[in-house]
Order: structure tokens, then C-alpha cells, then sequence
């Protein structure tokens, strides 16, 4: 499980680039884009881990706040590098968001919580560092308003969860789950696919 | 008790379509909507389960989970339906407040903590779902702004607080209590009762 | 550590003065004042003591609620004074994230954490609160944008960490690593010195 661990860790690096963008975008100081970072790539995991009462998984292992400061100085160093590489970053953005989603899951199963519960804790991972990084920064959070993400951890989680019930072997159903994420998410930004609004006729 | 498991479910629901009207307001998606509506039906009650440290409450009974998807579905289906029945989604949105402020005030008295501080507990079982979804939405909290409605929270609590000390029968403490909360919101939007802004001159 | 005791106290009450204070520039109602009041004063240490899972301290130590609340009834009641002593709450206020940050930082250590852990949540502790306020208020968090305040507290975090490895006698110790964080602080706005903004350009 090498392998998941440093796409985990490459995931935490990445979320906390993207954190430190939204910082600058927003004129903040060196302190507020260390900040946004930190709940960027952390947030999800330590709302999921407040929820389901268990030590939060940055206070016990110590290297993720370590990967996510090293994150932001990467970003305030290399701004224009950061620019010229958003589409690997966004690219590893979209596996950390499979990561995320199944990492929460398998916690939360591993729990004791019943599937149903086990996909709203991995959503959460994934997707809950990006919206207290977008109330910090004063917008609604961007999951509400423009892309299929969030969509995309359910399906992944979904999938993970009838392969974990039909018992098929981990790093198969890892593998698997993580891809439906990051495929449905590339899919959609490529193709240009949203959620439809809500409004009075749909 | 079954009548007040009910009245429980029917607020939940009625919280879920109103935060559906919220996203719909801010031109969220159907994600954003569904998250919305979780939040203004759920949030009180998890940051309370969170603060005295208790299994989160929809994550041990599930069926809440269900009963706020279903709100959602319902506002989502009905939008027109949904504004036709304003006035009674707001007796059911008002009895709702009563409840969760009484449930989270008893969960709170259970779990040991004195009256003074079960009663801040139960204000925030009944308003801080409506904070987080406005934060969410990007508002300064409806609550800190315009009505009488965490007031009416407080009332009912030290009612339920003072019955509870003298040990009048719970059904009869929680009707009196609930009628307070319900009565005293409906009377000031009747009324238009509002309370004073912070000023220079008091 | 009487003195430490007293001037945790006045530093509760000062944070809740400026939290009405904060309620009343976006012209808030009364209960908004109170609400925002208790955020901006106890906000800071209920986030620390969910995050290592210890019980709310103001849920144990109730003095801590009558206290904020004591301070928004002064601020409601004396909003001329309040603005005549402007300086001296800043004083009050510098001292007061002084012993929040060392008072959080000791919790934490108590309970095990190391100490790049315990300076995170020394920080949280100090000015979480106003970070809350800030999100309530729909403002970006001031801290993120405009003043020497995180990296007061940092400083003096890591100073009392320091001390504390080399078993420094622990009331000297909290009193040369809070005067560094009120000295920081009280020097930077004194002599309008600020973090740098995050650009392109660092």
C-alpha cells in the first residue's frame, strides 16, 4: 500500500498548492495563505475525524502538517511554476480527491459505521477542506455552484462500498474507485459538465 | 412519545425544504442544494452532539439522513407546491425550533451538564443549523439580524429548565415549553416584533 | 498562578467587548451582539478542546460563560466608554492572546501532544475566536490580511515550547513568552508593520 500513501501524501501537497492559490487570489498575507493551505489539505479529514470521534489524523501523524506547510512554501516560491504546471496539479488535484473519498470511507467503515454514513464521511474528506477554504475567503463554497466533484466522490464511494459488501479484494476495489473519481471529474471539466441549477422548472 | 418523534421527523423535513430554499435563492446546484438542506436540518444538532461530546445523532440513527434527503427531494419536486404552503411549512418550521431546542436541552440535562449551560445547548440544537447554512450561503446569519427567534429558544429552555428543577411531568414541561417557543416566534412575525439593533444609544 | 487566573479572565471579558463591537458595525441585533461576543471570546479554546477531545472548558467552568456575557452587557451598556478606552482594551486584548496562545499551548503539551502540535493549537486557541467572528460577520478573517497577530503568537509558542524542553520554571516561562507576544504584537501595530501579502512578486 506503498503506493496510496505517497499518492496520499502527493494529494496533501497538491490540495495545499491549491489553497495558497485561493489565498493570493484574495490578497492575503503570508500567515493567511499558510492557513487556507493547512484547511485546504487537512480540513476534510479533521471535519471527518471531529465527526466520527476519532484523534485527528494530522495531530497523530504529524508529517501531513509538515507536507502541507512544504505545499505552501512550494506555492509562495514558485508562483509562475505553479501557473505553468496547473494542469498536472490539477490532475493529481483529481486523485487526491479518489484518495480522499475511499480514505474516509475505509475509516469510517473500519468505524463501525454503516455504509450509508461511510459515504457521507468520505465526501466529507474530500470535499470539506475546499469549502471551509472558500468560507474563509468569503465565496460560496465552489462545489455548490460549478463542477461535478462532488458527484464524482459519491460514485466512487458507491462503488468502493458494493465492492467492500461483495468482499473484493482491497487494492483491486481501491483501484477501481479512485479511477471512477478521477475519470468523472476529469470527464466533466474536460467535457464542460455541471449539475443543474435548481430553480422552479426543472 | 410518539407524537413529539414525529413533530422530531416532520422538523427535520421542514428545516431540509427551507435550506433547499435557501441554495435555490443563491442559484446553487442540486448538490449544493442537498448539502444546504442537510445542514440547516442537521447542524445544530451535530455541533451540539460534537461540543458534549456524544455519537453524532444522524450518524447513529439514520433515518434522519433519509428524512432530510427527502425534504430535499420534496422541495427540489415541488418548488411551486413549496411556496404555495409557505405559511404552513413556517407553523411546522416554528413548532421544529421548540422541539430541537427541548430535545437538545434534555440530551444535554442526561448528559450531566448544569441548567445554565443545557440551555445554550438546546439555543444551539434549534439555531445553529440556520447559522451554518448561511454562512454557507454567504449571509451574515438571518438570527443575529432580524427576528425574535433565538429568544424564543431561550425562553422556552428556562421555562422547560424551571419544570424540569421542580420536577413537573416531562410531557406536560415539553408541551408547555415547545407552545412557549412556537407562540413567541409566530406572535413576533405576526407582530412584527423585532430586536433592537446594537447602537450608540441603547 | 493567581495572576495568570485574573488575567485569563479580563482577557475573556476584553474579547467579548470587542466581539459587540464587531456586531455593532454590521448593525446586528442584541442577541447577534451576545452571540458573536461568545465566539470571538471562548471560539478559540472550543476548537482546541474539540480538536484534542477534551471536554469545552467553558462546559466545565462555567465562570467563563457569565464572564463573556458580563462583558457584552458592559459593551451594550457603555459603547461611549468603550470607544474612550480604546488603548487600554488593546493593551488588554495584546495580554489577552498572550496567555490564550500559552494556555492553549500548556493544555495541549498536558494531554500529550507534541510540541509542533501544541504551538498549532496554542495559535488556534489565540485567535480562532476572532477568526469565527470574522466568518459570522461575512468578512475575511482579519488575521489572514492585515497585522503582525498569528506570528506574535508563534513566536511566543515557540519561545515557552523552548523553555519548557529545557524544564525552565514554568511561571517565568509563561511570563517571558507572553510578554514576547505582547510585545510583538503591541510593537507591529504601534510601528504599522504587517505581513507580506502573497504575490507574484515575493
Amino acid at each position: 500500500m506503498l503506493a496510496i500513501q505517497i499518492l496520499d501524501y502527493i494529494g496533501v501537497f497538491v490540495f495545499a498548492v491549491s489553497g495558497v492559490s485561493a489565498a493570493a487570489s484574495k490578497k492575503l498575507d503570508l500567515f493567511g495563505g499558510v492557513i487556507i493551505a493547512f484547511v485546504t489539505a487537512l480540513g476534510g479529514g479533521t471535519v471527518r475525524d471531529v465527526l466520527i470521534d476519532a484523534p485527528i489524523a494530522w495531530m497523530e501523524n504529524t508529517e501531513y502538517v509538515y507536507i502541507a506547510l512544504g505545499g505552501s512554501l512550494f506555492a509562495f516560491t514558485f508562483r509562475d511554476t505553479v501557473k505553468k504546471i496547473r494542469k498536472s496539479l490539477f490532475l493529481f488535484d483529481s486523485i487526491g480527491i479518489g484518495l480522499f473519498t475511499i480514505i474516509g470511507l475505509q475509516k469510517a467503515i473500519g468505524f463501525g459505521f454503516s455504509y450509508d454514513i461511510a459515504i457521507i464521511l468520505g465526501v466529507i474528506t474530500a470535499t470539506f477542506g475546499g469549502v471551509i477554504r472558500d468560507i474563509l475567503c468569503n465565496d460560496i463554497p465552489l462545489i455548490f455552484r460549478k463542477e461535478i466533484y462532488a458527484t464524482a466522490c459519491i460514485a466512487g464511494a458507491v462503488i468502493y462500498s458494493i465492492g467492500d459488501y461483495f468482499q473484493l479484494q482491497t487494492e483491486l476495489n481501491i483501484l477501481i474507485s479512485c479511477l471512477t473519481v478521477t475519470g468523472i471529474r476529469t470527464w466533466a471539466v474536460y467535457k464542460k459538465v455541471s449539475m443543474p441549477v435548481i430553480n422552479d422548472r426543472l
